[in-house]
């Protein structure tokens, strides 16, 4: 073993450290390496506990000397996230790092990173559906690639829409509004963003207006959807995070695809969009859709970030030797 | 989250808590819990790595609350081995526990269990083929579950397989001899142990012996094999820790599968002989053969005795809060 250091970073180490352009960053590099072949990646896999699931994602970056892997108990008196960041030339373990924010931050960048690479250059207005856990991270980096001015905002609950749009308003510096339905938060916008748990569809084709770009960031189980059929047809280009793991956990594509209303050929991989082999959209009327179901990969880029940060700012536990 | 104690376990710490009647006693339990149809597992699977691979392996037990995997990276510098434990009924992270050693006793009582429930009632002589890093636990195991007065050695390096000799002699108080031939350290023996990283086959058809009871427990690739085909098809009974993983790491029974020589059917899972549900053997004439892959219950069962163990003793360290 070398003298490597192998830390601990609790969630309020991460907190400390993670920032949105660090998140930002991290993904694009990674996305660009995996266009270029040098990532290698698991889907996630889930096994039975009592109330819920185990869930469990790998990924490997061979060329720079890294693995990693997320671990966690969904269901069944809260979520529990952990990486574990590996180096793959003999150092062995470099952290344990818990991540929960991590996956805030990193999910909410995966919208970032497409939105920047697929949405129109002049977008200025956000429709966001959800107000949860993730819908936070979700508005800041689309408002972090796109100068954008307005949000709109709409959950279930009046007070979680309206406690979100004061909160982050005050946040971002630009105006966000609760409006009182999905079809309200959708109209008019640049950039739609769902990030919800549902089961039934909250965008629906007739929300989906012509040059509309669209974040679907929420649940990642095939037993939920989050877009109807018609709003999948309406989309001229459908990206996603990863082929295996979208055909096993993207609910709308899959119940769109079964219908033979889409064919997972027409599907491509974001990283193809960010490394510029393909043009995410040939006129400012084409709608595009970008399906997030949260990837090893984005996991490992970001928590390698974090390690070399902690090292640098002498953040985060060392492991017992 | 509640006040459950997170620990770090090194490997310091594992050896002074773990010694062969636990892991012997956890396997037992928890294959007769997999009878019963308590376990949920996931076959390994492996990413690249630069020089290696990233291995992943992951058991959930829901009515223990528990859930776990290891991970390791293998080549490139040596082996890493981590496995987390997780609590599902609200306790989440349980332990990070530095896991070679334990994957060391571990897999030797998983060859225990086996000949505990497939081998000769009147075993007396053991033959091991390897002497390295897996070989020590798989002989002690053996000696721990039957009443053996007598074992002969083989491995490549001579050096190596006389310090073995001497080395287990001592510490199982039985003689333990070296001798120079495959061939040699089979002959006549009850039960026979194959521990090695061998790409041809250590045991041959005609190397076979009415009566005796194998334990292949050596490599995990099908690029691999311990045993020809001609010494599968001796036996008359074939086990395997698990039926998925065995069909794509175990490269004897593959071998032996995809020239028409076995049958996947024929192979019965160890749990099934541990819980009573199947005769192992019919005479004393017979062959047993248990193909040992190493499975994540087996992991998650002998870490989840060395949490408990930690506790009660005030062994390890507590992670950041």
């Amino acid at each position: 073993m070398s003298d490597t250091k192998r830390l601990f970073l609790t969630e309020s180490d991460v907190n400390g450290l993670l920032d949105m352009q660090l998140a930002l960053d991290a993904l694009d590099d990674v996305f660009r390496a995996r266009s270029n072949g040098e990532i290698f990646t698991e889907p996630r896999y889930r096994l039975p506990v009592g109330k819920g699931s185990y869930n469990f994602m790998a990924a490997t970056w061979p060329k720079r000397g890294l693995a990693g892997h997320k671990s966690y108990v969904a269901g069944g008196g809260g979520v529990n996230f952990h990486v574990m960041l590996y180096g793959t030339d003999g150092e062995g373990l470099l952290a344990v790092i818990e991540a929960g924010r991590m996956g805030q931050v990193r999910t909410g960048a995966a919208s970032g990173i497409a939105t920047k690479y697929m949405a129109r250059e002049n977008s200025k207005l956000v429709g966001i559906i959800g107000s949860g856990y993730q819908a936070e991270t979700q508005l800041e980096a689309v408002c972090a690639v796109r100068d954008i001015s307005e949000a709109k905002v709409f959950s279930r609950t009046q007070e979680n829409r309206e406690s979100f749009a004061e909160r982050m308003s005050d946040r971002l510096g630009i105006s966000v509004t609760a409006v009182d339905s999905n079809e309200a938060a959708a109209e008019g916008t640049d950039v739609l963003v769902a990030v919800t748990n549902s089961v039934e569809p909250v965008v629906t084709g007739d929300m989906v207006e012509a040059g509309m770009h669209i974040n679907a960031a929420g649940n990642n189980s095939w037993m939920k959807r989050e877009l109807d059929t018609a709003a999948v047809v309406k989309a001229d280009l459908v990206a996603c995070d990863d082929i295996d793991q979208t055909k096993s956990e993207c609910g709308e594509l899959m119940r769109a695809a079964e219908t033979g209303h889409f064919s997972w050929e027409a599907m491509v991989r974001l990283d193809r969009l960010v490394a510029g082999l393909r043009t995410a959209r040939y006129s400012d009327d084409d709608v595009t859709l970008f399906e997030s179901q949260g990837v090893a990969f984005e996991d490992l880029a970001v928590c390698a970030r974090l390690y070399e940060l902690a090292l640098e700012q002498g953040v985060g536990s060392e492991l017992p030797a």
